[in-house]
């Protein structure tokens, strides 16, 4: 079941993903699209702090990849809406539960290193 | 399902968990661990190229946080072994459906990132 990993293991794609599961504004753009397709306009007023030019460009990198389809109807103005695609359906339900995870144990983690830091040392 | 996730979300305790997963070392301990106990010189005989500080470091590290247990047995010379806590299983098994997924994926998103690429500009 668990594919065998040796140093030589190309980690390059792994890394690339963490990358983007450690990139903030992917992340909540990601968590947001999850719950249904949503307007540039929308995103930008539910992110708290996010710049134009950042929310531009964090799309576009999750559009390249294949994460997210960007779809404009031409309407005037034009409105353009997000929405993941099933690739990027999967990656999001990985980051939330990696979310979920670190959530419910972080008091855990923080009271095996103090248990740890107070171990008289050897 | 899915918490609400705004900017104001303390991430950190989603950042330390990615350090840990995008930590080489780290990974191919806790893969190897996810099969049942190792002894440190197992642990360093099937993961190439690690030295004995780095081995060390990463299983103090581990240790640390709660993820796996180290058991000394007073022979002569004294026997280490090292097994994940039940917590630390629960990583390594987020751990190892990552890296399935970015192995899935790897020709999925280098041919989205092409074809993306090839586009005319807007």
């Amino acid at each position: 079941m668990r594919a065998p990993i040796d140093a030589s293991h190309p980690t390059c794609q792994l890394r690339d993903v963490l990358d983007r599961v450690g990139d903030k504004w992917s992340v909540l753009v990601m968590n947001l699209l999850a719950d249904g397709p949503k307007r540039y306009s929308e995103l930008q007023r539910r992110i708290d702090g996010i710049s134009q030019r950042m929310l531009t460009l964090t799309l576009r990198s999750l559009e390249r990849d294949g994460f997210v389809d960007r779809t404009v109807t031409p309407t005037s103005p034009p409105r353009v809406d997000y929405a993941l695609t099933g690739v990027g359906a999967t990656l999001s339900d990985h980051v939330a539960a990696l979310i979920a995870w670190a959530d419910a144990h972080r008091d855990y983690v923080a009271d095996s290193r103090l248990r740890y830091d107070a171990r008289p040392s050897e």
